[in-house]
């Protein structure tokens, strides 16, 4: 399988699990957050699917398209470490879907900061809430959720924060 | 449709045209020339679709995966209005396949230099040559090629040379 394959698969991937998850929080209010806006690709598909719902977005620097950059309002600009918090104060633990794709291409790096992340993120949403991650997540409050049929095992992952 | 999906949709069009051309190349020998390199993610596609095959990438700076990297000799750096002639000169109008996939998010600056490089591109096939394109290229030489079923007209392109 090339790289071009498994990128195919990577971005199909994400959009199953954001698909169930618009699903899946279809009944449950609240705002979504979207952890690190890139190029806004997944940002547009939230808003598309979801279009009553506020979405936040956590990023360190804006460099998206100009179509998909979110009202000021809802950006939330800083190092997620520090911005996490902060969002936590504002928005309370209410969140309905969190959606992280946050990682690099080092595997190293990416376990050590999902490790610091997960208890961030499990804080930061409503008993029922979703989260859609490109990383692992092992934290108390998260549990696994079963990934679309057509989505490998390891490529995206699904949780949902049991009750606080 | 979302950016997501509209990036997934580009994504595919640009495998099938690659694997038909791969296809459409099997009985013509030469070289195949990658006209930008980028993350190298269709590099990696044609190297393994054609593994027998020498594969010369025009990139004016070099910033893809470590595992994407041409060979130094396969490395020819610089702006394409420039090396394409060096290109000719070193290949001679020798060259089995051209993906060429150079467009900006900018259409006109697309439109004119897939005007200026048309010709350049045209000159370095042998008769029968394929070009896969991101960009529409409006020559005497090329002949436009059906695209696969899948393709949206319009998402990517596919010429065949005529006769010198």
């Amino acid at each position: 399988m090339s790289r071009l394959d498994s990128f195919i698969r990577r971005l199909q991937a994400q959009r199953a699990c954001l698909d169930r998850a618009a699903e899946l929080i279809r009944e449950l209010p609240g705002p979504i957050l979207e952890l690190g806006l890139g190029n806004g690709r997944t940002y547009d598909h939230l808003r598309e699917r979801l279009p009553e719902r506020d979405i936040y977005v956590c990023e360190r620097q804006v460099a998206a398209h100009p179509d998909c950059i979110p009202p000021a309002r809802f950006l939330i600009i800083g190092d997620v470490r520090e911005t996490l918090p902060e969002a936590r104060a504002r928005l309370g633990a209410a969140v309905a879907l969190i959606h992280a794709d946050l990682g690099s291409g080092d595997d190293e790096s990416n376990r050590r900061q999902a490790a610091e992340l997960a208890p961030l993120i499990a804080g930061l949403l409503q008993p029922g809430g979703i989260v859609v991650s490109d990383q692992a997540f092992v934290t108390p409050r998260l549990r696994v959720l079963e990934l679309p049929a057509e989505v490998k095992p390891g490529r995206y992952f699904l949780y949902r924060a049991a009750g606080s």
